[in-house]
């Protein structure tokens, strides 16, 4: 038995190929899925089998396009009208080499999640390890909000069950594999650690300490956001999304071909929050690549984009980054970056980055500083700048009326990459007096000032 | 926490490395070492320590290589006297960014043996991870025979109680993480699956399941070989090996080049059994890839080595096993492979290969032939073909005077990869009328052939 | 100006992609087009255009992949009905940055063959390079005998003129880019210097030391060999091959399945001529890599292709050869290769290889040996062993009725992969008696044996 | 014959890799030289030559590198006391493979400058390509003030004499090779066309247009600046660099660590001047990716380096550079980039990047704004802005004595990197009111505002 996990940084996504006498499975493959031919060719292996653990809302899934190109059979769980694959009933088992992969229905985060256990044969036909999908993390359990708020209670009632009596039922010694890491919006305090068994999660899981009704009232009171481009991903998932083959070409474009179709494209800059305040395209959105994902709150799949990237390397993190996100038009880079922008005389736009000292002598020495702070609201209970206001990231281009023009604003976040991006938005909405705070919480609280809770 | 397997195919060697807030660990390195600082770099890590479990005999360890690369502080068992790295004591512990690594005296495979405990200080100090060397492996565990016969049983009982009493009381829910898989020579029967739990060995290891008087009498019962090349690999490992920086530089020789130097070393072709018999250069040893490891019967470190390779990815292959190994003297290797050679002019040699189908026939038909099977104890006693003679292949070239020169000797292993060397043993010791039998017991098993117990 | 050749060994065909400005245009794309994109992303440029110099008949032609990928304009010479991209006048320039490409009509290897010159406007207009397509080649010209006998002095006379009148005068200083290097059957005796200059090529290359007359008499007296699949490639890209994206998958099979799909494929062993010849699957063509394009004597592009390589770089080397001359129907390859077969205890097949040392004493000792030389008509005329008799390689499969069945037939070609190749076919004729020689006419010399001329 | 340019960006460096029947040789080896083993190896050859044009001053040589890996032979020109490897006389030739190469004495860079012409044995002894190391360039001569301006007359008469009388005899049609690209500090108007004949330079190279008399002056008059980390070149490439085999090892850093360390280092930011002037660690030179070989104006050998970049591949690139310019005491780098730094909470420092466009608006309305012109002598006489001021980017750390202290200093340069290295030198020296503009005279230029000339 051969197993690999498989990460996509963009959104914390995890996949699994699994081997056993040359016959291999993924579970929820990503769409740029060579990355599973070339490990199964290394391993002698054919891919016969794609298990998803349920309809993914936050990256586009590769099982269509692993299909197409391997003839691998695509399994889901029960419950949605899927437009391709078969369904995987609860229990049934499937035969890989020497293994076998037995379906286990674990509603919660959405009616039809599965997880799949590994049965190994040679090993008195133990279960080894258990993909747990987005039921159980590393440190915490997936979200139960996306059948809306009268549905979450429910949804988490489920969810309790499907961890209690369907997975830890299993062993303590199992090993479990789940399908997102650290920093993924699926689950809010995911730990960092990537790998666990059901024992250690049993016993140090803060949310498997929780009495049922603790667990479900906990996951009511939780706020998760639901960026719009989720909703367009699930049709995506239900139905197969467009098969590509490969990454949409991006072409390299001079700077006066990107002038022109920037008129009627979305400029994505994802360099630093440094390098974009001292000079970028006048209305860019700034989206710093590790918060590349939260292009989903401003940009839908019809809108043509255009990147500007720091380097080589950078952009090929964000077509890679789009791709999995589902946004596939993508018309070209500025080729040569905002240097050859520059240099060919086309103008600039600024915005000032400000450090948590500077900004703590204006709060201190300015009158009327307007902070905004852009966190979620669980961030925002742990600790904020005192009469700071907030608004989430996510919905402050549709409020940006609530702000006021005549005064400075100061955006903060956590480290200053999200405050970039809101500080764009704020420019794109014309506001003129406008500031980004590098290192935001983090930096202050490191820096020893004080939090108000 | 970040943690990564890094296999080495020639000696089924697995090493690890551990990361926790910028700060790595490596578990066993391997002597080719930059595949540690690759991945320390991507994720943004330093390497800061090394941990050995033990002292290696099958493989060069890279710890001294590392250390220099890195500054990193090498970490050896209590018992040995190192001549580099500092000794760690029993349960002694090391912080490496949010977690600690404990050391855990386990001797049995050796008496220095050490496995390392991961304690997830966010996870309320929980054991989650063990760094079990050449103790437990998946399905097995470790040799007790290298003292020799006399200490066997003690050792054994040291291994009894090292997993017992020092492994298993850390929790069945903690995952294993041993040095070898598959294949290894230094456990007989470890599981190709590469990943467990005490709690799933606890159950379904065949060797844990026996009561401590079983375990010693079967560990005293087994019968491994001991190549050569593990005494002066075990000073290697206790003094520090040489350290290259990288691979040694393997020439490019034109056949003619080649012919010259071959008068002064030896010849190693890697090539398939199949390639082999049809044409080789006169006293070639044939040690298909897989098998490679195997030099360590017939060649010690002083001498020069020549190489014969199917193409570029074949002869890196051999580079890089023999350097694992710890053969530098690598001079060179026939540059355009056996076609330049005989396209030269040069002479060949052939010896013919059987198979199973033949070879039946063979019996059947012809008189006075000898069937040398060259396998382990172990493999022999489950089954061979009648009246077919054993001499180990390791052994094999000290012992041709026990073979007749005046009857047919067809060579069988378990696939024909051993037997060819095998053939080429004979060839060089004179033989002339030698077979190597393609598929060997396996194929002749899946034929439907009768095996004699 | 940036310019690099890319290579494709298979058919020792050279591309070019030459860039200025953010520019680049392609010459004579291979169809597995990826590489030309990432050089032009290092290089800061989009493709706009690709020139080809003529329909290519050895190999598919990546325009029509690179254009979907680029939108690039295509462009081809003038007298043909292409079926896509535009066609370019005589004379006609396109800029390309701070560069002019001009077409010049050279015909003669095909009518509508064009080549390139590369005009920089920074030096005075001066040519500078040009892209002679199989015109002119290093040290040899094309061939001129497509559109059959009849036409071949036409086509040699305009072939003259093409290089007397339009590219000589360019300069003698005009460095020459042709479509092929060595080995190539589009010309006969290219040298394996792959650059050259005009003045060069008026001096030292052969054919252009010959008079008008001289040359027509010698392309007429030429005899080349247009294997079947060029016919089928003529189609291709006259009107655009299917666009794939990128190379089939290739599914890795286990013995049993391969066998199952066996029954209706064709199967290709890559393999080296001594590893086919210890073992082999019966029925297979024995395509040794270097050899891989004679595929196109014996297998259409309707048929299934089943491939038996020696390992992953073989294998991918095999597919990367076959999409370029447009076999796309690989159903798979056999996983862990011939070894797998055999060990499940699946019959192989074996064929003799000999020694030219061997053959040299068959021919003294034994009588009525029959030596087939597979080799092409100018090589056979230049020296072949005594009493041999000729059959071009690739008509050998109809000519099989010529042969005799009662006696051993040793086939012989340069150095014993094309006879390999030959030796396959005659197996699957039914042939008993068959023996390869390794290292063929070039080993017979280098042994001084005696040739007849 | 194989031929392979290979680039080295850091100095605009080309070595040349060149084979023949299993022979290879390298001419002018960068430092990192595995890359040349590598093609080697595919091409089936060893590397038996090193050929080097000159004692190098831009870039550390590889020749003792790769002679160690491989017992290549070194060959230098005659005249200087070489420390290591051979002097190659005059019209000495040596054979590879089917090829000869033929020294000739080219003096006028430096007094052993020595081309060498590939002489192809197979196309009747004719040369068809000369290496020219830095005596010709395409549309460019080398340098010929390094022995001094008294010298310099005299070292051009040489280069005159060398180029027309030992190069142009070569023949027009010879293909020419250099050893800088455009870019390169060894010659200043290096065309960006890589590849040329000598026919071509004779009619298009301005220098060649010249007679002998007006050669010599305008070599005469040239100012070009030399670095005074040539100096320590020179040595290295005289007696032999020091051998390291591989990039020295840079350590991974966390901001806390890097903090300390900088106490006694130097720390280089090659991030781009955008990303700079928004956050850098105090004390950091500017020294964008482009631009980072002026390191050598500031830094010697001795001096420990930190690095700052912006992501992984940037960081490789300064790794790489810096070891071809000989700086091997790279201490390490800020892991995480300048976002850990201020996130951890350490202080930043800015510096005001102002577009061209700002500039004009500055100028026309504010009062007492220094312009400071950094670039070279020749760029300043060619147009420059109204009332600047030049001082030479590599003196300008001498000569900050000279500037004010008490107005805004706008630096200056082409496109705004050279100027960024500015802005950090005058930042170091204490000034406050320092700008850096973005885009420099290259955008001035193209937003049609007014130069002075």
């Amino acid at each position: 038995m051969l197993v690999q996990a498989i990460k996509s940084k963009i959104v914390s996504h995890i996949s699994y190929i699994i081997a056993s006498q040359n016959e291999a499975a993924v579970i929820d493959p990503r769409r740029d899925c060579r990355v599973y031919l070339e490990t199964a060719a290394e391993w002698d292996a054919r891919i016969k089998y794609v298990f998803e653990t349920h309809r993914n809302e936050d990256y586009v899934v590769g099982s269509q396009e692993l299909a197409q190109l391997t003839q691998a059979v695509v399994f889901h769980g029960q419950g949605l009208p899927w437009a391709y694959g078969k369904t995987i009933n609860d229990n049934q088992e499937v035969s890989l080499g020497l293994l076998k992969i037995r379906a286990i229905s674990t509603p919660g985060h959405s009616p039809e999640s599965t997880s799949y256990a590994v049965i190994d044969t040679e090993a008195e036909d133990r279960v080894v390890m258990v993909f747990t999908g987005d039921t159980l993390f590393v440190g915490d359990v997936g979200r139960t909000d996306f059948l809306g708020p009268k549905m979450t209670p429910l949804m988490a009632a489920k969810m309790y069950d499907s961890i209690m009596t369907r997975l830890m039922p299993l062993g303590e010694d199992v090993i479990v594999c789940p399908a997102h890491g650290e920093g993924s919006v699926c689950g809010g305090k995911i730990r960092n650690r990537e790998i666990s068994t059901l024992g250690i999660e049993k016993t140090t899981n803060p949310m498997l300490k929780l009495s049922k009704e603790k667990f479900i009232e906990q996951k009511t009171l939780e706020r998760h956001h639901t960026p719009p481009y989720f909703k367009q991903m699930e049709k995506y998932n239900l139905n197969g999304p467009p098969i590509l083959g490969d990454f949409p070409i991006h072409h390299a474009l001079k700077p006066s071909e990107f002038a022109e179709i920037a008129e009627k494209a979305c400029i994505i800059d994802t360099r630093s929050p440094a390098a974009f305040g001292s000079a970028h395209i006048k209305g860019s959105y700034s989206l710093p690549q590790k918060r590349l994902s939260n292009i989903g709150w401003v940009v839908d799949y019809e809108q043509s984009i255009l990147l500007v990237a720091e380097n080589l390397e950078a952009l090929h993190y964000a077509v890679r980054s789009l791709f999995r996100l589902g946004y596939d038009k993508i018309e070209g880079y500025l080729t040569g970056g905002i240097e050859a922008w520059y240099k060919a005389g086309f103008p600039i736009s600024e915005v000032c980055q400000v450090s948590v000292q500077k900004l703590k002598k204006m709060i201190e020495s300015q009158e009327g500083i307007f902070i905004l702070d852009v966190r979620r609201e669980n961030e925002w209970i742990e600790g904020r700048i005192e009469d700071s206001k907030r608004i989430y990231l996510g919905l402050l281009e549709k409020k940006t009326g609530e702000l006021p023009r005549d005064v400075p604003i100061v955006v903060v976040c956590k480290t200053g990459n999200r405050s970039s991006f809101g500080t764009s938005i704020l420019l794109r909405a014309g506001f003129e007096q406008v500031y980004n705070c590098l290192g935001g919480i983090e930096a202050w609280t490191k820096s020893g000032f004080p939090l108000e809770k």
